[in-house]
């Protein structure tokens, strides 16, 4: 695996002219190269998962735009522009909750009006690379903005995977944490395992092991026992989208630890670019939330465990409500008790 | 599988003078009995979850004192009664959260205790056998109570396993299902998967197709979102030991459930026999909580998924405290946010 440089985990990366995603399906057991060519592989890595977390998908599809552009270029010359159109309505459909997708694909369309005819691969270009580096900084900024958030020697938990994989580097949760712990804030991390997809055992204790940051995993059910031993002070979650009040779309299980917290007296922070924010929805009730399919969580890696002629419903986001938020944590600014009007002000900073 | 009679799942069985158990270990995959010739084959049986439920635990015990006075007798003739006390204490010490163990070994001892020095393996195998078919009584009165409280073409949500496979047969909070999707009450039952051992994917979901009950599995973690989505009116579960206030200890993830229930105004319906009630423990917190190895939760059949090098917490039971629960079901009647004062009323009934 060489997406990997300077001992940083990167999941995203552009060489020799293509797309190189590390193929998160196979993680921690194998770090594979997933190659994306053409488009179709690229809508094919979000659908699939080869690539997650909202951030990542995002930066993702910037580069699946310039793959766009460059093969609409090479095929039409200089009426390409008629043709992307249809590849970004493509692309923008390849998941529907995390509202990063639509936000990148939205920058690149921008600066797509404005080329000219000619070939626009290295404009393109530039600019996904730009969005993949800002990205990194953003989530450094998040990162010791949270962490201020935190008391010494603190114990926290963190549900799915919102670190490095999920982003373009670094992590939004997965951020906070790593600055916290280098601060000496944080003594020990717990991390649900995250069902159906397991990303809290399969990629968080990966981030997490790597980094020698002490991780215990738990079963998701056990996060309000675990908060009944008391000695948990912080949960912290990425976040696939943020609706104008502050609902909060995340990973299913999300909305469950989130009462489990508000009910021990734990506070609750999310951890999210202000790309996440989506001001077009008033609140999370709008925000769509994908099902997948239920042999997902009926089985592991080919192993069907389930019993057969059972039914399964496998929806893989959930909505917190702004109420049981007591931190958002975006590159512009930390808003506490989250609500429509705090939300406003921040986003028009 | 020739457990089955009468098209009723039935786990435990005597036969040809050795206790008989279904392996609950490769369900609903294979359906292999485990066969208990001596007293440690009862005891791995316990330990290693072929057999699991706290009255289903309890029963194959009293059993497993009818293989030890047996052997006793055999090696030690009149002097028997002499030797059964230590194998006893082993037994007890299988597994450490369920009370019906403690229980049915103390309601076999009692009969130890009155038996003469001949030979004791008629008398003691009677008393098994009677606690086996009362169990099943018991689950069915319990059954009746419970579905008392639903109202029609309800939906409802249960975790881990407390069905015919938990107890001698029908089924604690699968009773309640059972009887009151007999009468029209229940349409559908949603099925908490229950990690990390799966008993509501495995063994409930296998119950509820078997008996042609509508049944959706869901991952633990989404529990709550489901409840947000509104129409379950009951979350309907068992239990391993009962405080003398009402306290609850049941499959881990059960208080998380509890928890949001309250939190969504859905009901809180605990179904357990009496001897599942322990009044010499004040509240939950002196009940002893067992911890399994990580490995349960970091591997499925031997896939191991989990990063390497990440460690685990791995409690398999939680305490859901009395005052989120509002009814407790039992053989002896029904306790309506149950407490100290109403419990101790109902055992001296």
């Amino acid at each position: 695996m060489i997406i990997m440089s300077n001992d940083s985990i990167r999941a995203i990366a552009w060489r020799d002219e293509t797309l190189v995603l590390l193929d998160q399906r196979y993680l921690p057991q194998q770090e594979t190269d997933f190659v994306c060519n053409k488009l179709s592989d690229v809508i094919d890595a979000i659908r699939l998962m080869v690539v997650r977390g909202a951030p990542a998908i995002g930066i993702t599809a910037a580069f699946g735009v310039v793959i766009s552009a460059r093969d609409c270029f090479h095929q039409h010359g200089d009426q390409w522009k008629q043709f992307i159109n249809a590849d970004l309505k493509l692309l923008a459909a390849a998941r529907p909750t995390a509202v990063n997708l639509a936000w990148a694909i939205e920058q690149m369309n921008g600066l797509v009006q404005e080329c000219s005819s000619a070939d626009p691969c290295d404009i393109l270009l530039q600019k996904a690379q730009d969005m993949l580096l800002e990205d990194i900084q953003v989530n450094k900024a998040m990162g010791a903005s949270g962490a201020d958030l935190i008391e010494r020697d603190s114990q926290v938990l963190t549900h799915c995977n919102a670190g490095a994989l999920a982003t373009a580097g670094f992590g939004t949760a997965l951020g906070v944490i790593r600055s916290a712990f280098e601060a000496g804030k944080i003594k020990h991390v717990y991390a649900d395992e995250t069902r159906p997809w397991l990303q809290g055992a399969r990629l968080t204790a990966w981030e997490l092991v790597k980094e020698k940051i002490p991780v215990s995993l738990i079963v998701d059910s056990a996060a309000a026992h675990l908060m009944k031993q008391g000695d948990i002070s912080w949960v912290i979650v990425g976040s696939d989208r943020i609706a104008a009040n502050g609902d909060v779309a995340n990973k299913i299980g999300t909305y469950s630890v989130a009462i489990a917290a508000r009910y021990h007296g734990v506070k609750f922070m999310v951890v999210a670019p202000t790309s996440t924010i989506d001001m077009s929805l008033a609140t999370g009730d709008l925000i769509p939330i994908e099902e997948r399919s239920p042999d997902e969580m009926m089985q592991i890696e080919g192993h069907y465990f389930a019993a057969k002629g059972s039914n399964a419903w496998n929806p893989v986001f959930d909505i917190t409500p702004a109420d049981l938020v007591d931190a958002i944590v975006t590159e512009k600014g930390v808003i506490m008790q989250p609500n429509a009007d705090k939300i406003r002000k921040l986003m028009s900073r």
